[in-house]
């Protein structure tokens, strides 16, 4: 089972301080040493729009040897910005619903799809063997348009399988959803997208995230995406705390006999001293029973 | 879908302060407003142990015309209490580990039953007509013994029916299982247990409660045990805090399309007084969401 950690990259970005690079840098060593293979590690946008993010050029150079790295690239700036360093895993962020990217990005998906057009091209060229993550979220529902139609979320996916896509991550952003809707929007998905090219991403906004990971584990689902004790939400969608903790991914998923090869205790210490500097309880219940010594 | 209200009971017994009877009242008053049709009200046990359910003889005749009303009877004391007060419905408490029930009650198994069976009977000529709900907690894991065998919880069961209880609630009192340990023991005890005569009562100490919840409910459940606001847990469970909210559960199956009667908001406001009095955050995720106007 692959799990993405996208903790120091959606979880610090969410989160209301600025995380000095040293911090990320030793919580990225501490995921790789408690057996994080894939981590999202920056993303290459303003700084006037994401602060948190701004020392991602200096932070890339020396993130640790051994698991792959991606960074979100928003723009073609952002990109340029992920090829001067070296990445060669870049993610691409769109939704399924209009208002969102709107609100968002402030681009149609169109839009936006246009500029990742773009965007892959020059990335393909750069990096041969390079790989492409396509984050297509409010999947099930958007905070300011309601719920969203399974085919909504399947044009968009056929547009970033065109663009090439390697994988889509399928942003569930409000935390909303129950296993009958993860059912139905894979049923729609089934026919375009392979489980190798999926990775579910999960809010536990309303505890429904691990119902909604065993769901998509019985329809065959080969990775997931979380955040280390449960880091970050989404600014731009009102109260989408909640991103679902690596922590109770990797409780759950090694409880029904899938094997994470993840430490629970180095996952717990590698995310405790950037607790304590933003002053934050864990928001993963197997985190704090683990902490509680129970 | 029946949900059994247990916050009244299970929730404030674990509880560190004791709730005046007029805030419990008020609290079964607003859970039966929101629609709860069952809930446990008291526990008839010596204040020496339980302090905080100190008031049930006094409580019991204020209750709030509607649901029906179940009173947790620990020996015959406690029952000649719950016959006084004209208790209909009452519950006896053992476990499916040796380990547990000798620390919690100072029993072995047998002797507990053996307890239970002229408790039973004396209730049954008392009230001819009424219910009794028999507990078995530990039924996956005990916090003394570690791992317990389905064949274990089946062995409890079978004397439990034996001595003619109409309903079981098999307890996960530490809240350690996932979804495969639920369907392992579902397969033991299928052949002796009908749905009707289960409650599933989930802990979410680990976040795992509603996936199985959703394991259940696949199974064929028809009965949910949950505190409202998630209030209680198990005070002799080191460790065992987090019995399922209500608001999660009734936010899980309406938004799966099981219809549960119950008003989320009417709900909220039930627990509210509760929280405030005990200066408690709510432990329900699906509550915090929509406190927040998620």
């Amino acid at each position: 089972m692959r799990i993405i950690e996208v903790g120091p990259r959606d979880g610090l970005q969410n989160e209301a301080l600025f995380v000095p690079t040293e911090a990320k840098l030793a919580f990225i060593r501490g995921l790789a040493e408690a057996g994080l293979k894939e981590i999202e590690a920056a993303s290459f946008v303003s700084p006037k729009w994401v602060p948190q993010m701004a020392d991602g050029a200096e932070l890339w150079p020396q993130l640790p040897p051994g698991p792959l790295y991606s960074a979100l690239a928003p723009n073609m700036r952002g990109l340029q910005t992920a090829l001067a360093v070296g990445a060669q895993r870049i993610a691409l962020f769109t939704a399924a619903s209009e208002e969102f990217t709107r609100r968002n990005i402030n681009m149609t998906i169109e839009e936006s799809l246009a500029g990742f057009a773009e965007m892959a091209r020059a990335f393909r060229e750069a990096v041969p063997g390079g790989w492409i993550r396509g984050y297509v979220s409010t999947v099930i529902a958007c905070p300011f348009a309601g719920a969203i139609e399974p085919s909504a979320v399947a044009r968009v996916v056929e547009r970033l399988l065109e663009i090439g896509v390697d994988e889509i991550s399928l942003g569930e952003t409000i935390g909303v959803a129950t296993p009958r809707e993860v059912r139905r929007l894979h049923q729609e998905l089934a026919p375009l997208l392979t489980p190798a090219q999926t990775a579910w991403h999960f809010h536990d906004t309303r505890g429904t995230a691990l119902a909604n990971v065993a769901e998509a584990l019985s329809l065959g689902a080969e990775a997931f995406d979380a955040s280390a004790a449960g880091l970050g939400g989404c600014p731009y969608a009102p109260g989408a705390g909640g991103n679902l903790a690596t922590d109770d991914l990797v409780y759950f998923l090694e409880r029904e006999g899938v094997k994470t090869g993840i430490d629970p205790e180095r996952l717990a210490q590698a995310s405790r001293p950037i607790r304590e500097l933003l002053g934050r309880q864990p928001d993963s219940r197997a985190l704090r029973a683990w902490e509680a010594g129970r």
